[in-house]
């Protein structure tokens, strides 16, 4: 069978797909955005991938093509599956990852629960959607958003005048997508894996814990999610990768409602924050999932190999010198906890590495999780 | 702190340690014997190991060297050593897992058990201690052995004539090792790690299956073990550790005998095929474990993390096509067992993969993993 898999994007993603190819012999090949990125090890070559003939060309010394982000322009994604690459997750499911329009739109489509929202193409239109949700709503653009980044929660018809400006130029779209403001608990993360030939598996649900829009820390399970919610949440997300025909890893972002609902967030088509703690707390991690979803080989088993895995990002990094220079304090602390660091120069804000900790008592796997990851940051 | 670690040899193990130096951000240059070895995706180049200059050169471009074998020469690791390289281990421990006569030798003057052992230069030699252990032992050349090469069970004083010949033009010894037969009810394996400042960690005593010489299976932990039998093992395992000063993965094989006694049989100074259940089954596998420890870093924590885990070596690979060839039956009816392709082509014989299941009960965890490496050979 063909096992030369090339990943679009050089990043973490990318990178914590390596240990799961160096497993199953799996020969992984990046196209790396430039010099010196995470997944540099597996670099096959460097390039820019809105480039049609470089990601043509790299799609030529591979078997199938999958990525590390959800970046690559349609009309590429499209020329390639035209000239018989496999591509996965493919051009029309990607496309709801990188519109928010058109995903809100889908999962409306499907039946699916999703917050309240609308097209809005000026501050008319805002206005009266303020006017129907008491004044307040989130406004997101509907491309290029990741991380906090592209939202914005507004209160006044004039608090996106300058989207609206930026749209006139953008001849991708024309309008910015307006949301209720969710009144919820918690968010709940619902990780499931595809495979071309239709099987689907699903991780435990997760709860994940965001910070200024960045994802913090995540808990594996979802504390007292298990029963409805966790059954709820994974029917959704099944019922996305099936409507939609993701392949690969699906990460839906939910809330959870404070009059209990669970409503879909955000679609991410790879593997994503919220499944890292299954490196080391799931029987199959999502990197090797991801791997053996887009070669469509028969998925691996999804439990949790310990009651509590809770996994916290290091944020940052340290002020002075690298992660591993705190290697001696923090492994002689805490031995049990599994670091994993991105190799990435540490910068404010900047996703360098995560610790993931598991245990019987959730409260001392919190702890060490958390006691851990804050060696690394300062 | 530095963290660039040079391997010398690129096998198997040093294939292994590059998801967990991948997960540390650890920089793993590998020295390969040639193109295309097993490690090659870490490979920095290739270079005979043999050669001083090669070995020399490679070591400026790294902060601390290790190994994948036991095979390179000891004039070449002092020269190392002399230069100022960290070399782990070193070479005054490397000496007694490169001479088995000098290995029993020491563990006898450390007042370990041992098989009864003699050195032999002649027939003359080898009738006396034949004589003296009822007509049978078991003959060893001191230097190149390995899965059951250089070692022969005799019953003749004339039975080895063609070693001693050998010996007479080889300068490095002019003697062979003979040992009583030892009756032995089972093989046993007790993993440790050092490091330089000191700290030595256990992991479970494990059994071991060999057939034909070659490690078949690993039962993790020891069947009927905890206790006196454990506590015995670990114990010898961590005063060879520190009676050679071992750094990195020292693994002790043992023979558990009939009348329940524990002799040590061979040492390896270097990950295990003893401890390949660790990636999937331990809180730190062996590889990560030797990275941190030839770093000096403190040692991960040793626990299992199943009640039991059996690991089934790929011995020899499939008649016709590839390990990944088999992956859709295989994956398909053992979703839970974790499989490791060494990307070698199949070979009668050749150790080119494993595999290692988990779980609550012995029985069961013993069929899912034979079961699944059983679709790997035919």
């Amino acid at each position: 069978m063909t096992t030369i898999v090339g990943v679009i994007g050089g990043g973490q993603l990318a990178r914590m797909m390596i240990p799961a190819a160096v497993n199953l012999g799996i020969d992984l090949r990046v196209l790396a955005e430039s010099e010196g990125m995470a997944a540099g090890l597996a670099a096959a070559g460097v390039g820019d991938y809105r480039d049609a003939d470089t990601v043509l060309a790299f799609a030529e010394t591979v078997d199938v093509i999958t990525f590390d982000h959800e970046h690559v322009p349609q009309e590429i994604l499209r020329a390639l599956v035209n000239r018989g690459v496999r591509v996965h997750p493919g051009p029309d499911a990607l496309l709801y990852a990188q519109d928010k329009l058109l995903m809100r739109q889908k999962l409306t489509d499907l039946g699916l629960p999703v917050p309240d929202w609308a097209a809005v193409s000026n501050s008319g239109e805002l206005a009266a959607f303020l006017a129907e949700h008491d004044g307040r709503a989130v406004v997101k653009t509907p491309r290029g958003g990741y991380d906090g980044k592209g939202v914005r929660v507004v209160s006044g018809e004039h608090d996106v005048d300058d989207w609206f400006e930026a749209l006139a130029g953008d001849d991708r779209g024309s309008a910015l997508l307006v949301e209720e403001l969710v009144d919820f608990r918690r968010e709940l993360a619902q990780l499931v894996a595809r495979r071309p030939s239709g099987e689907i598996v699903a991780w435990p649900l997760v709860e994940t814990v965001q910070r200024g829009g960045v994802c913090a820390e995540v808990i594996a399970p979802a504390p007292g999610s298990a029963g409805r919610v966790a059954d709820v949440a994974a029917d959704i997300a099944m019922a996305v990768a099936e409507g939609i025909g993701v392949t690969g890893v699906l990460a839906v972002e939910l809330f959870e409602t404070t009059d209990e609902r669970l409503l879909v967030n955000e679609l991410a088509m790879r593997p994503h924050n919220s499944g890292h703690w299954s490196i080391d707390g799931s029987t199959t991690s999502q990197f090797e999932q991801h791997l053996r979803a887009v070669l469509d080989l028969p998925l691996g088993a999804t439990g949790a190999r310990e009651l509590w895995s809770v996994m916290v990002n290091v944020l940052g990094g340290p002020a002075e010198g690298s992660m591993a220079d705190r290697y001696p304090a923090a492994f002689d602390a805490h031995p049990t906890v599994k670091v994993h660091n991105y190799g990435k120069d540490p910068r404010p804000g900047r996703k360098i590495g995560h610790v993931t900790a598991g245990g019987d008592e959730l409260e001392t796997v919190v702890y060490e999780a958390r006691a851990t990851a804050a060696f690394f940051q300062d």
